[in-house]
């Protein structure tokens, strides 16, 4: 057996392009050139507090983080979501500069938005609810804009399982590829709603807690195999600061998290683990299991910034340069030689 | 920037010849030939109760995993222990088979062998010892034969520190390299010992727990440079089914466990890490960083048979073609491409 594994790592090229005008049909044909995605998710306030430092009131939600991961490596982001009066028009003006479309955002003039407060634990991995105001989200019955139909991708933040149903339900064409985050909560209240999402979906994340809780399995290998049979052809599942597990029939592909110094906030580190994941599929048009272990490396490097700061600022801050040497990192890390014969 | 990783995985060739007779300086000049390593462990009995069944007796001992593990890849391993009048005949019979010269195993005619037992909690990541039965392990007061002199690998499995300490000292010239195994256990009751022993290592392998205890630092990419900073060059932080961590100066490398269907045992995995790890560099003759993740690669894949059964049974049974399947797992495991111009 020989095997020859090519790692060239140039440059990592990052549009910052903005949103095209969604009339016309050019500017359609453009569009599905640019190979679009469709955002579902929260765009929210947190409150925070970590061993490092607290903050009282952060932009955060799950389609924040991904929209700003994801509109490193391709735009149009089209964003599905719903904010109250109090969401700042400097993050959506910032979003759109990123190339984020928010005709999909609905903004409700007389509520406030999503807010969730937590608190971590002194070893980051787990963390304590203190607050959740539903706000406008407790209305939210997401309209997909006539402009976002045709998107090849499509991306479902945690959310309850008949909105994404909604949303998936909405789309003339199905989109060639459609990932589904989800949690234990779903589980617990609306499983039923849950399984049935899942047979539409092609690629799942859950954390290795909800990979068991879902296949009612310990082993994370017989309970990947479990919950590909419910529907999704790809499981990821993401294990923190140990990193994460892709499935796909009998293969399995392990990325690892980049040891850091300090792990400043996790807050949002999954989502953007999601956005930098199908950020990089739709930039390569490629949705092959190979192609999808150097998504999930790609991840693995956005969350690594995520991480860093508090909230997205971290995300904001990051340019073309600091992905890729990032990414170096990470090939550093894993890159090992057997040569041995 | 441009990278070409090679990865070739033809046959690792797995020696099996008999020790070498231990006088003449024929035998002496092979010997050195053939990288000796010396192993300073237990050879004991244990009871093992796991969510998946139930040993009362079986042979264990970090000395035991590490030479099963370790007489894969370089022979021969030079055995320093203690064991009772209980120690199997037939046990000791198939070390020897395998290359491990047992010279340096004291066998107390009237005392029994070092007993522990344990219980795994449901997850197998953690575990509650029920008994530990010091027996011989009360008198161990290793004396290095004169034929183990000049011996180019050191490996100390989990001990005392000033029985680790003693065998250093006894050696005339200092081996190439020094691997050290301890414990939380050593921390709680010995840490100026173990201090000292550290001074003298080239290896430290920990548990992330022991290298948090040991640093009193919770991050452990700071913890691992405080403990480098104690005398070690190199640290692996081992973290069980989540993989291994090595660091060295600036660089750190990420070795996975295999992700398993059933993690049968978890006893001795981190032994047969550490022997498969010496095993490899012992048979490479390079201490290199580079060749040491490959050499953490080669621990993960032992460790990996190890769990598969209870004690060391399924160690016994691996073939050379079975040792190279499972790393080309391995490969397959976490070989990404990353080709992004």
């Amino acid at each position: 057996m020989a095997q020859l594994t090519k790692i060239i790592l140039i440059s990592y090229f990052c549009p910052r392009s903005p949103v095209p005008q969604e009339s016309g049909s050019f500017d359609k044909i453009l569009k599905i050139q640019l190979m679009s995605v469709i955002c579902v998710g929260t765009m929210a306030f947190d409150a925070i507090e970590t061993p490092f430092g607290k903050v009282d009131k952060i932009v955060g939600g799950s389609g924040t983080y991904v929209a700003y991961a994801a509109s490193n490596f391709v735009t149009p982001i089209q964003q599905i979501s719903i904010v109250g009066y109090d969401f700042p028009q400097e993050e959506m003006d910032e979003m759109k500069k990123r190339g984020v479309s928010l005709e999909g955002v609905e903004i409700v003039k007389d509520k406030k938005s999503f807010f969730w407060s937590g608190k971590y634990h002194l070893d980051m991995n787990s963390r304590d609810t203190l607050v959740t105001d539903l706000n406008v989200l407790e209305d939210f019955n997401p309209v997909v804009p006539d402009s976002y139909q045709g998107a090849d991708f499509l991306i479902l933040g945690n959310l309850a399982p008949d909105i994404q149903m909604s949303v998936i339900d909405q789309l003339k064409v199905r989109p060639k590829l459609i990932v589904m985050d989800t949690m234990n909560f779903w589980m617990d209240i609306a499983m039923d709603g849950l399984k049935a999402v899942l047979k539409k979906v092609d690629v799942l994340l859950v954390n290795d807690a909800e990979a068991r809780q879902l296949s009612g399995e310990l082993s994370l290998v017989k309970a990947a195999h479990l919950i590909m049979d419910m529907g999704p052809k790809f499981l990821i599942i993401k294990k923190g600061e140990h990193g994460a597990l892709l499935f796909h029939q009998n293969h399995v592909f392990f990325a690892p998290a980049l040891p850091l110094e300090e792990v400043f906030d996790p807050t949002g580190a999954g989502d953007t683990f999601a956005g930098g994941f199908i950020g990089h599929l739709a930039k390569t048009k490629d949705t092959s299991f190979e192609n999808m272990k150097t998504a999930i490396i790609v991840g693995s490097a956005m969350a690594s910034f995520c991480v860093e700061k508090f909230g997205p600022e971290r995300l904001k801050e990051i340019t073309k340069e600091d992905i890729d040497a990032r990414l170096a990192e990470f090939v550093q890390l894993v890159n090992f030689d057997i040569d041995l014969v």
